[in-house]
């Protein structure tokens, strides 16, 4: 098989290297005989694209190199295109992609990372770090106990790569989690899961909350006011999803008012965040800049990973785990 | 078997309680019929210890109620008494205990709490979350990306309690673990163990390092700012042990320096730290006011879990796990 891997640059500081790759391949599935050339420009893209089976690359690689309308012309052979984002919304309407041409999205990569920091999360609150912070601010020693996991109720709120993970190391920990998704499916790791529509009546059992769920019309808002305050009182809250999944205003009042002891935030809205924007200041509320799910010293590892676990499924007749719809866009 | 159970006071939040007792011999070993019972007053200490074969009770209590010079007469069936603390060196000279009673302390009731305390500041530093605390106190949002923990190199200084309920975690996330200890014995979660002598040749290697030895006069000012220079440049360092353990004026220097990444101290000289102090206002420094191994929701339970192990263990006529030498006074 013939694969084609373009790079960004060849300094870009997420580059796949031709050392990951033979390591991916060392640890990976049994595939045949495998064929890679690297790019990182346009002349190694039109030296590579005529034979190449494969091509892994980015979504601005996408854009510029294979959604010009030349993709069927040059790219006799292809067969698979995969991204190393998760999200390909940027590269909607998928009209430039050959309908006999797989897409793949990046599904799972953040899986580890994200797992940990929803772990790290959890636990700081569990031992009030977010309010130690705002004391340390002040100067302040105020000791308080904390409590270990096991035992506790957590809501996820979203099961996919995120919240799934998140899920796995609650559960590791002793946790009974209660899952939430549109498609209450059962999920190996949560004790219960229900649909969006139950979130009312599993709020008031959530000694922790966690949000991990796709920002899409759905979900825009989902987490209101009167949803923070069905939280029982001394609830927590963890946010890695997006700011606008909650009212952030609103957890701000209720970190104020004691109803919520403490908030562990990865996404803002705006973001940046403004220097003198209130989330910065509200006691118990802890800002993180948007760095939960990415790991550069094993991102491109779990890429490669997943490219090769898909092209083994593949080889195997049986349907890619990462194959994006482009009728619906993941 | 007779039990008694002298708590501190009716309402004191750590006094156990008749249903905490119930479930940990309903989850513990077999022991044969056991009569327990529980005060918390002279009266109820009086009425009791004339029958008790065991007595479980504070540190505190055992000053003022067993260390009286009385115990001996009093006592006459009394064969075992046990303290709610792990460190006993407040009862030090023992005297007042007779020969043929045994003395246990708590080792190992710290374990769970202390475990997920070092797991949670290993996933700060490897995301960089002190740093992110300092940044918000200045408004700024600044990503940075961190790592995942599997691959990274870990010195753990002390293997007891803490030191092992660290180890145990982080080698559970894929870290590679090196202990440091006066009797380098091998420890099922370090992949090295070292006498203290080798602490020099083994800092080099160490991309976090985590305090957890007791204080003695050997450790005192074992992490002296030179010892602190020998970790490699970035390195990030976890104070779970007591403050004079560390140079702290030059942890903080070497943060100001960019020599060190991040710090999560749960100790610090002195304690509490006045309000001015500049460990408080040091970049990268995250204080935690003495908080890292006390759950009080789960403390009691492994109490009495604890001292039903030791009982089974002397019925089998093996000796007691937590037993102390009053020699050694541990």
């Amino acid at each position: 098989m013939r694969i084609h891997i373009q790079n960004p640059s060849a300094d870009h500081p997420f580059a796949i290297t031709p050392a990951q790759w033979e390591a991916a391949v060392a640890r990976g599935p049994a595939l045949g005989p495998l064929e890679v050339s690297f790019a990182h420009d346009d002349a190694g893209f039109t030296a590579a694209i005529g034979e190449a089976e494969v091509v892994l690359t980015w979504t601005c690689e996408v854009s510029e190199r294979l959604a010009d309308g030349r993709l069927k012309a040059r790219a006799l052979r292809l067969r698979v295109v995969a991204c190393t984002s998760a999200g390909l919304d940027r590269l909607a309407p998928f009209d430039w992609l050959p309908p006999d041409v797989l897409l793949l999205n990046n599904r799972g990569a953040h899986a580890d990372k994200a797992g940990e920091f929803a772990l790290m999360a959890l636990l700081m609150l569990a031992t009030h770090i977010p309010r130690f912070a705002s004391n340390q601010r002040e100067g302040l020693w105020a000791p308080r106990s904390g409590s270990v996991l096991a035992g506790r109720t957590l809501c996820v709120v979203g099961l996919g790569t995120l919240g799934g993970a998140a899920a796995r190391q609650a559960a590791a920990f002793g946790m009974r989690v209660l899952g939430i998704r549109a498609n209450p499916a059962p999920h190996p790791h949560c004790a219960e899961v229900h649909g969006t529509e139950a979130l009312d009546a599993v709020l008031p059992r959530a000694e922790f909350l966690l949000l991990a769920c796709p920002l899409t019309p759905q979900t825009q808002g989902l987490i209101t006011r009167r949803r923070l305050e069905l939280l029982p009182r001394g609830a927590m809250v963890v946010n890695m999803a997006r700011g606008a999944i909650w009212d952030q205003d609103a957890a701000c009042n209720l970190l104020e008012s004691g109803h919520l002891d403490g908030c562990v935030t990865d996404v803002a809205v705006p973001e940046p965040l403004p220097r003198d924007h209130r989330l910065w200041r509200t006691p118990g509320m802890l800002v993180v800049p948007h760095v939960s799910s990415d790991d550069p010293n094993t991102y491109n590892d779990r890429t490669l990973d997943i490219l090769l676990r898909n092209l083994a499924e593949l080889r195997a007749g049986r349907p890619a785990p990462n194959r994006v719809d482009p009728a619906k866009g993941y």
